[in-house]
């Protein structure tokens, strides 16, 4: 078997995997390894800047599985580092590359740009060391003869623990030989089978469990999402009957559609009937629970232990003891035992409405609870929805899935970085568009929000993905008003002409801005024949006073302002 | 006396160092901690992102003489590490203030927004570990009974090292007492005094040098400016009469109108005359050399080490042997000696011209040569210069200040990152108008690099600092075509409408476009009075040939392809 070039080798693995567009900026350490994209079969598509870049490939990953970033060496990295943590939070698996300087450059300590500086430091690998906290596995292929190795070991982490991994080229290296032969060997997409006889126990004890409970239920969460076991979790809610939920961070995960649907749970975020049916349950199968303060209403989940049966990527809980299996195969073969020997359970409608804003008041000006549930029942089959952190992600779970089945939608619940989901669009709906998997790309932010990120309008115009984009205008940070300082002026954002800014960032495109006041101004947008149908880029500029929020939201936000001033 | 709240002290602290303006980013983890910004009497600026908000930080600085930016923990910090990185290599010293969790809620290891989450993980330290390398010292504040000598201890760091300090600030204990007396102890802000011995041993070698030398010079670089030694640099100029030159990092650090200015200095990016006289001299003082890269024309200096008085902060080489005395000191001790004793050295103005464009050919399109020639015509007395990396930083250094001998430049030569200088010049003019020590700014950037920070415009704006952007639109990054893949498709950009961009981000504030193609477009523009004198926000497109690039670009950027293909 031939040789192969070392960039060409990582290219070639990143198209094994599904990869199909890479993301970056260029920078002059890694401008000859992009000769290499289009020589390996894939699309390079430039973003304004490497946070927008890291975000992308986030938001292509979450849609694609796998998502690539190239950026250059020191100040191209170091700008993607809140992209790469938040991916390592969410369990997004993303390769960060890394153009490095030539090998004899980093041998000869001499003082090149993009590093530290610091005569006599030559110190090149501080940035590496930094990537290691916020990745699951890093390498720099000083040595071609071990890069294809390097690569395999890096990108198998990845998909193991489906978190972010750190490949840095340096420029020559990448134009060096390295044996193909490994091309051969597929890399390891999917996880390692459990030991039999631990699984088989497992499945015992929680088919036990379940034929002994009264009040069971289902909680498809974050997790579920994250380690794509969502089909699973689609057949166990149709099989069992059970009543099921999701969390915010599990929103858009699986249909709202059936009558067994409960709502949004949240602790005390969470309307009182789903929060009573849930809290009250006696065997609580929840997948991929994620337990952070904004997923769980900070902290006021009241799920005892005892009755929960706590599925993980990596093992299982159940009553507290831990099982080192991993939740994919045991529900594989959970679903197998219930085919197998169906449950004596009898499914039954919930008796509550998951969604009682369904016909929120009308007011004279918009306002967010009219706004989430109308939203609502805009959604169609085909839809993919990227709400931002705050307001955005705090009030889409108020808007209802029922009438659309299949609606898929996330937020950066964990990490919650603002900025996140607008430049995350780019990559989501790019992958949508590839993929064919998308209709139409919904983008939900506010315009605090968008003041980090605005950029990415940009790409969002020229890649043709034809977005809508909900730009929530309540005049500065609305959620962290709530959280504290109302009347703050940290808390204003300078105002800007949201629909020129739109049409200047790609200025030869047709585009379209939408002015939205009132409900009447709503409804009659989303009852319009060709903005629903519109094949171009759409904004729309919704006007919402600035102490407006969804109960949720006001909820949640006191909480925090209590726990941010808790003395230690 | 008595005691004092944590956040309030640190801000007392900044008050101290002549701080006026904090930048940042709110986000929850330091919304109270801001309530105490405008108490200490500090003026807080907002920015539209971190990264911004650190750049402007580090503008401020340059100008100010310390810098202070608030983030929040988690995105906020890590979307500012390329700031801080920059500041660290450029030794601009900045304070990065981080809003953290409360101390509760870091020990409770619950999943905190803005954490790596990762159940049962807890880790609370892993951005402050991360922020050691980029750094001169760190603290978090977990105790208030320690935070007030905590505080000091960094601050005098950056103060002793002129380098980014990190200081965390956990929510509840920026509320938390801390003794106050330790605000009666000044700090830290001249360095140590030299070993007189030494000092005197150093200072007399220097002179016997300079008595001996037939053709000594000056060099004023990088170290200079960041050491804040320009009094002692200028003095020295006088004093003596020797020929002088400054390198790229050293441009707009001195006055370019005596007749003994010898032009810019870096190696194979010299003019010839200007390289001969450098390299044949027998006694070169050279004040603050940083030889990086981009500072030396890619590593073509050709200075003997056996010639060389080699000035540091810490320290001075004399023909390779090193002493431990701090520059100033001896600059200051050098000063009173020449004064004492005066040399035996007769002024002679320099015999070529620094700058052979002065009249440069006009074709019937805009050139580069043409245009830096022609804006060093338009500098005047009190203008303030920020100049993109890459072809404006490049560029620049060719546009004389002979006409004008009090006109300040900063650049980011080190550490390079684009989209640096739009941040920046927030910083940098915002501090020139609190100073009074700016009556025009101007920032020189391309199309490219504006992308990075483009929302920096708004801040430009309505901070009403009246900046004149010059926005060179060469329909890509020019200087990464010509380093590598001139008609590569990573190398465009895409195509914004600036014009729209600009006023865009400030709707409601008067700005001005203008649009520039040719030789007289810009003699014109820049002969027009309003333009000169413009109370208002100006930007001025130049549109130039995408393969166009001053001439000590293209040898440069031949260089840096040349070091990237080197085989290790």
């Amino acid at each position: 078997m031939s040789d192969i070039l070392v960039g060409l080798y990582l290219f070639e693995r990143l198209k094994q995997l599904g990869v199909k567009t890479v993301f970056g900026v260029p920078g002059d350490y890694e401008l000859m390894l992009l000769d290499l994209v289009p020589e390996a079969g894939l699309t390079w598509r430039g973003n304004p800047n490497e946070l927008n870049a890291g975000y992308a490939a986030d938001g292509y990953a979450r849609v694609n599985g796998i998502g690539a970033v190239v950026t250059t060496f020191g100040p191209g990295e170091l700008s993607n580092m809140c992209g790469i943590a938040g991916a390592y939070t969410e369990f997004v698996p993303i390769v960060h590359i890394v153009g490095y300087p030539t090998e004899a450059a980093q041998r000869g300590k001499n003082i090149m740009h993009h590093s530290l500086g610091q005569v006599g430091d030559g110190k090149f690998d501080v940035f590496h060391k930094m990537s290691d906290h916020i990745t699951c596995a890093t390498t720099v292929l000083h040595d071609p003869k071990t890069a294809a190795t390097e690569i395999d070991r890096v990108l198998n982490a990845m998909l193991h623990y489906s978190q972010p991994v750190y490949i840095g080229v340096p420029t020559d290296v990448a134009f060096l030989k390295t044996p193909a032969f490994n091309l051969q060997v597929p890399l390891e997409t999917v996880l390692p089978p459990n030991n039999p006889t631990s699984q088989s126990h497992v499945v015992e004890k929680i088919r036990g469990l379940m034929d002994a409970a009264s009040s069971p239920i289902i909680i498809v969460d974050g997790g579920a999402v994250r380690s794509r076991i969502l089909a699973e979790a689609k057949a166990l809610i149709e099989i069992t009957g059970y009543p099921y939920f999701v969390t915010s961070m599990g929103k858009g995960s699986v249909p709202e559609s059936l009558q067994t649907f409960g709502g949004i749970y949240g602790g005390m975020a969470s309307f009182p009937d789903t929060r009573k049916a849930v809290e009250s349950s006696d065997c609580v199968l929840w997948l991929g629970n994620y337990p952070s303060d904004f997923n769980t209403g900070e902290f006021t989940e009241r799920v005892e232990e005892e009755v929960t049966i706590d599925f993980q990527r990596f093992f299982i809980k159940i009553g507290g003891i831990r099982y080192d299996v991993k939740m994919k195969y045991v529900l594989e073969a959970l679903l197998a035992n219930l085919h197998q020997s169906p449950l004596d359970y009898k499914m039954k409608a919930v008796t509550w409405e998951p969604y009682p804003l369904d016909h929120p008041p009308r007011e004279a000006q918009l306002t967010q609870d009219y706004l989430w549930a109308t939203l609502g029942r805009y959604f169609r089959n085909g839809d993919f929805v990227i709400a931002e952190t705050g307001t955005s992600a705090y009030g889409i779970p108020g808007s209802s899935l029922k009438h659309a089945k299949d609606v898929q939608m996330f937020n950066q619940t964990v990490f919650g970085s603002i900025g996140f989901a607008t430049g995350a669009a780019v990559g989501a709906f790019v992958a949508g568009k590839e993929l064919g998997t998308i209709k139409r790309g919904i983008l939900v932010t506010g315009e605090g929000s968008l003041q980090l990120t605005v950029q990415a309008f940009s790409d969002l115009i020229r890649h043709e993905v034809n977005p809508t984009v909900f730009l929530l205008n309540n005049d500065g940070y609305t959620v962290e008003r709530l959280i504290h300082g109302m009347e703050a002026s940290y808390n204003t954002v300078p105002t800007w002409d949201y629909g020129a800014l739109f049409q200047a960032f790609g200025p030869q495109f047709k585009t379209k801005y939408h002015l939205v006041k009132t409900p009447d101004d709503l409804d009659t947008l989303l009852a319009n024949a060709e903005f629903n149908a519109a094949a171009y880029p759409q904004i729309v500029e919704l006007i919402l006073d600035k102490h407006d929020a969804p109960q949720s939201v006001k909820t949640a936000t006191a909480a925090v302002e209590a726990l941010n001033q808790k003395k230690g």
